[in-house]
């Protein structure tokens, strides 16, 4: 499938302030002519929204092995993809995700330390094409992005890990951020003006 | 893990007859002393008969893209190994499996025709050392299969498929059988009685 419309994606830890990021970017695209598709991952479609209840939401008796995270986080994506993200592009739209790969590199990968072979296996099989083209990381200190999460409400399966997970998590972003082009690391311990300010600069320079 | 207990697996397609052939190979495992415990795929944990349901009976107005349904069936894979297959055997109990690997390997692999590729690195990364002792594989013409299965009742999604659908899969299953070791093929359009004198003999081969 060509595509054709823009790919912006919001990555980051819990509490670093995506969904304001969201907010925001969205009104940008919008006010510069874009038509907006906006996403999240995992979810998006009604059997990948049925995922994320199963992975966020799991019976805490049943013990979910890393691997099956990591494939059914995949199998949220692909479902995702092929329904929503590759028909929208193609058509023209721009895409805004709320999390997409580089979450399951940054949180299976670094968090939960798995085999990088296979994420890397599936990322070839999976995502073909279908690349962002600009990818929005708030950067955010994990002990205050927690912090920030729990007043928000009761803590999901994978927001109950331990700061370790969540300090391997950020590391990894932020090694892939460094090494790798089109991602844009934003400092998310900034105020919420100086944060917007920021992910304008970074649309301007992509985007106009 | 070490694997210690033995690992015996039946596979085929619809309407083989895998439900009576369970029974007989239970009955004889459990006559010569061995502690058998019984697992189906996809299924076998609370979140894998979760995904059971959804990769099986999935709301018919989304349609599930060839590879989220391969991913579900490897998360739901990995989830019975790690959580069931891996301690019974570890711990010298037998496996008795309704379907295991060799089924993503003839419906996703065969039947939907999916990359190769992905499915021998998924195979490679998740399965490891577990393989089956044996693996008994009954053999049927999918018309003959497909009027055994209709006459139990609704067929769910996976079995609406075109009858080409599961002539691949048959095709896939018997390749693999005739190149890989350690899978016996028994004639299942033969009487009830001449198929579990079948499968006595192939166990006896392998467990006396």
């Amino acid at each position: 499938m060509t595509k054709q419309g823009k790919f912006i994606v919001i990555e980051g830890l819990e509490g670093a302030g995506k969904s304001t990021a969201m907010a925001t970017v969205q009104r940008w695209l919008e006010k510069h002519g874009h038509q907006v598709v906006c996403t999240r991952e995992p979810g998006g479609t009604p059997l990948a929204e049925q995922l994320r209840t199963l992975v966020k939401h799991a019976d805490p008796a049943e013990q979910i092995a890393a691997e099956t995270e990591l494939l059914l986080m995949y199998a949220a994506r692909v479902q995702l993809l092929r329904n929503v993200i590759e028909p929208a592009l193609a058509a023209g739209q721009c895409i805004l995700a709320d999390r997409h790969d580089l979450s399951s590199r940054a949180y299976q990968g670094g968090g939960r330390q798995l085999n990088e072979q296979l994420i890397n296996d599936l990322r070839k099989a999976l995502l073909g094409n279908t690349q962002p083209d600009l990818t929005l990381y708030l950067d955010i200190d994990p002990a205050i992005g927690l912090s920030r999460a729990a007043h928000r409400g009761q803590l999901d399966r994978i927001e109950q890990e331990q700061l370790a997970f969540f300090e391997r998590t950020r590391a990894k972003y932020l090694a892939i951020a460094h090494s790798e082009p089109g991602i844009v690391i934003i400092d998310a311990a900034q105020s919420i003006e100086q944060v917007a300010t920021a992910l304008e600069n970074a649309l301007a320079e992509v985007m106009l």
